[in-house]
């Protein structure tokens, strides 16, 4: 098992990076392969310096970086050479098993949906995002940006692959999976709502819970939320802020808390066919840390498989 | 002016109502007159309990209530005789000049879309929120929830509407107005968004400052916020969830606290050609005198003749 790292990638590339890689060949008996892609003689350095263990740990040179703000299309076509591109390369010819960046967003989300093979059947894949609940569960929420439209059967789709996700990865069983809508009764919603509801409904693969309001979002009503990435993406960052707010205001509250979301590391895109990690531009080393676990997680449970099996 | 009440609407009627009427009176030194409609006996003994004076009220009796849980449509056919269906009769024909009730959501929607008209040009009217922001200041979103699918037009109408609403009524000079969207540059969002964008960006009726994201909902980057009823409903219910969630778990905070929406009494219909306010089923008192506030005010200041000059 061969895991590979964008080095570059991130605000604080790639001091934290390094910081997390030590973290976690700390906290893992059977830590497994990490290919380190950056510039080899400052992450050697730093390496060196944070006195990390060399045995688990591979290493590709990369010239470029593909800044936060560059376009992704054209960063990914110019710069052959940056951390991204090579590490998608390396995905893609079967060098690693999975990739994790804490780099540019689009640019990582365009390498997975064009360098990557999608899942036998997936009409596209998805990001998801974990919901902290109030009673103490988590949940996912996807799509969270990389649909901005959606046809009803993505939907569905996102329903299959959310709820294997959910089994392997937060570890529920037979997860209640829920439509986000604007009202409880089938037959409520946008043109959208409406025709994903029956598909869902009639969908044996997934324990469908009905539709899931605004309200229920953080309440246990459902595990699995599906939505199209457009209310999806807002419903994230909404999210995401009440951590800012409820810091700032210094609400010492264990909820709110939860929302910090490097405590979850990054998010997995849904429906290729290896993992592929995004950590947010802020990841510290905790967050490096927690992405490579997920990455081992996900080809320890043969994630990818089983949503193969399941949307078949 | 006189302004219509749903005695019968809401969880706690007609008590609730018959003490924010008192609190209305006793506290405003020119009220409107206001037109009671409902079960006369109970509102009169009520009334003579709570020790209300008489003089700025008139009284309709009706006979009938629609529940909260009734099809809203078939209702309003059904029930001719109850409280709702009376107040939209009186307001189409002129007897009074804006109708609350915090009844059957549903009901109000279908009366206000139904029996009165739109403004001059209106493809749909909308329903919008307040949303506090964390600098103290307070915006405005719509649509939330009457139009869960939207054409950019109506979009476009929603800004010029909620502008009006957030100078007249939250007294925001020039309101900084914005779509709600997934990223910040123009050519951001789904279909609906890529296309409104251009239609804000050249509409002089407003102060448009772009792309709203998630997280900067609760942000000061913009004052009137638009976007479909779909994402809208789906914003508002969950900052609703908010100040329950907050205050389940004792978070003591101001700024949670503001999303108590008891604060605001009730939502108005924007783009009809007199207010009509809808309060949340679980309306008190105080939600009850701050609605009778904001049609005295709606009316006042001209909000609708306003928004029509604008939208045309």
């Amino acid at each position: 098992m061969i895991i590979g790292i964008d080095m570059m990638g991130g605000d604080y590339a790639p001091l934290e990076a390094v910081k997390g890689i030590s973290l976690y060949l700390s906290g893992h008996r059977i830590p497994a392969s990490l290919m380190l892609i950056g510039d080899k003689t400052k992450i050697e350095t730093l390496l060196a310096e944070h006195k990390v263990p060399l045995d688990h740990l591979k290493f590709v040179h990369a010239d470029q970086v593909i800044d936060m703000q560059e376009h992704p299309t054209r960063a990914l076509k110019e710069k052959k050479q940056s951390s991204i591109a090579i590490g998608f390369h390396l995905l893609a010819t079967g060098k690693m098993d999975a990739f994790i960046s804490a780099g540019n967003t689009g640019a990582m989300l365009v390498g997975a949906l064009f360098s990557m093979k999608a899942l036998e059947g997936v009409i596209r894949p998805a990001i998801s995002t974990i919901v902290p609940k109030v009673n103490g569960g988590t949940g996912l929420l996807l799509d969270v940006g990389l649909n901005a439209d959606c046809k009803p059967e993505q939907l569905n789709q996102f329903a299959i692959m959310g709820s294997v996700y959910a089994q392997l990865i937060l570890g529920i069983e037979n997860p209640k999976t829920g439509l986000i809508n604007v009202g409880e009764e089938e037959g409520k919603g946008n043109l959208l709502a409406q025709a994903a509801y029956p598909l869902l409904k009639e969908n044996k693969h997934i324990n469908f819970c009905g539709n899931i309001e605004g309200r229920d979002i953080f309440t246990g009503k459902a595990d699995v939320m599906v939505c199209e990435g457009f209310t999806g993406n807002i419903i994230l960052k909404m999210a995401e802020s009440l951590y800012d707010i409820s810091h700032h205001r210094q609400v010492k509250d264990e909820y709110f808390e939860r929302f910090n979301f490097e405590n979850y590391g990054g998010t997995p895109v849904l429906g290729v066919a290896k993992p592929v990690i995004i950590g947010h531009g802020i990841s510290g080393a905790k967050a490096f840390m927690n992405m490579i676990h997920l990455a081992q997680l996900m080809l320890g449970k043969n994630v990818m498989q089983k949503m193969k099996e399941e949307l078949a």
